[in-house]
């Protein structure tokens, strides 16, 4: 038995179930929490569900937080997602697939929740490489966030349970998080990466995720078990 | 017609509301977003509707994110919250009716809506004085947010749109906060400051938020429209 608590943030993503298994394996009792933000990918709650359960945490949230209500993201309204892209096409600008502020959000209530569960330990599947582009997902970005979130806090002003936002994959390709993923046993198959899947688990192909997805499995030498739309 | 829009946190109690009398005071277009984070008083979002409304603001949006989940707090679980002290006993000590996370919460989806109103002015009416105790109600706290807020957003690397969270209330005492909102016809009989109203508008009269409101109406020399329970 582990002895100390921390929240990981679970997505229903790749990323973020190898951020789960790291975060046993460096010693933690995982608690899993799923932001339910109106996410057009409607299966990675359920994927979310499917990887918590399997992965045997000590207790999973699914938190609604409609970000739908005011727009301003691909991911969250009707516009159009990026497909048939090359890797190089996607460049380093910030993306239409960002969402303002999601992973303040998302830091946010795990902030809470590790609060109550007197834990300053929060783990996030957050990566800058592959084209991220999000501003949210910077070093200094996360450096901020503690400082802010140990003076927000009871906990925070405490040494022993300062908060502190694990990013393990921070600086991983997403290939390297693939051979990680196979090496800690994540169920990878019950992930969902894809931005619009066709329908439950059956990935388009085409968008961005998918094809930086795809490519990572073919670089890591790994049999891909998503099961993609036929083309 | 203001020419700059700015989110202001409303919770259906007094201070939010003086809070965003002065927003539009000062030249904004108000936005305002209320929190539903299961808050004990139901009656306060109800009341930030009916402030909302009264006080024409361009959009109102009450955006639910369930703290009961995790608990932690007398204001969102089945703690007593304290009734019947003297301001004395009230002290300096973090209070059970503290939430955790609570204003880091509703800052950062206040982020997230002032970002795709092209903005990054956010009003809150947090305040100091009169016993809060709340860490996260102190001026370093707001800084650091600001700095956090700034790196993780499109618009914070903008000169001209760089977040800013006005707390305008938070050097004022709640007699204060009282004599401005009487100054700027805020409709202070539709607030709510109650932990525990004995039914809808009626406040209960002893706790702690009852007692504070009370003696500062008394101090500002204005007529308090609260409706209390007889006792």
């Amino acid at each position: 038995m582990a002895d100390r608590n921390a929240v990981v943030l679970l997505s229903g993503g790749l990323d973020s179930a190898v951020a789960l298994a790291i975060c046993r394996a460096d010693g933690f009792t995982p608690y899993a929490l799923t932001v339910d933000y109106g996410q057009r990918n409607r299966h990675e709650i359920e994927a979310a569900r499917l990887v918590a359960q399997t992965m045997q945490v000590a207790r999973h949230i699914v938190l609604p937080v409609d970000l739908t209500l005011w727009g301003g993201s691909a991911l969250t309204a009707d516009e159009d997602v990026p497909t048939g892209r090359s890797t190089d096409a996607m460049g380093s600008d910030i993306p239409v697939t960002y969402v303002p502020a999601r992973n303040t959000i998302m830091l946010s209530v795990a902030m809470a929740w590790a609060e109550v569960l007197n834990t300053g330990d929060v783990f996030i599947g957050a990566h800058t490489l592959d084209y991220s582009g999000y501003p949210d997902c910077r070093p200094e970005y996360f450096r901020a966030f503690e400082k802010m979130a140990n003076l927000a806090t009871r906990i925070g002003v405490e040494e022993s349970t300062r908060f502190r936002i694990h990013a393990p994959l921070l600086d991983m390709s997403k290939t390297e998080i693939v051979r990680q993923g196979a090496d800690l046993e994540v169920p990878m198959a019950l992930t969902s990466s894809c931005y619009q899947p066709v329908e439950g688990l059956v990935a388009c192909g085409e968008c961005d995720a998918c094809i930086l997805r795809k490519r990572a499995f073919e670089e890591a030498g790994i049999a891909d078990p998503t099961e993609y739309a036929e083309q």
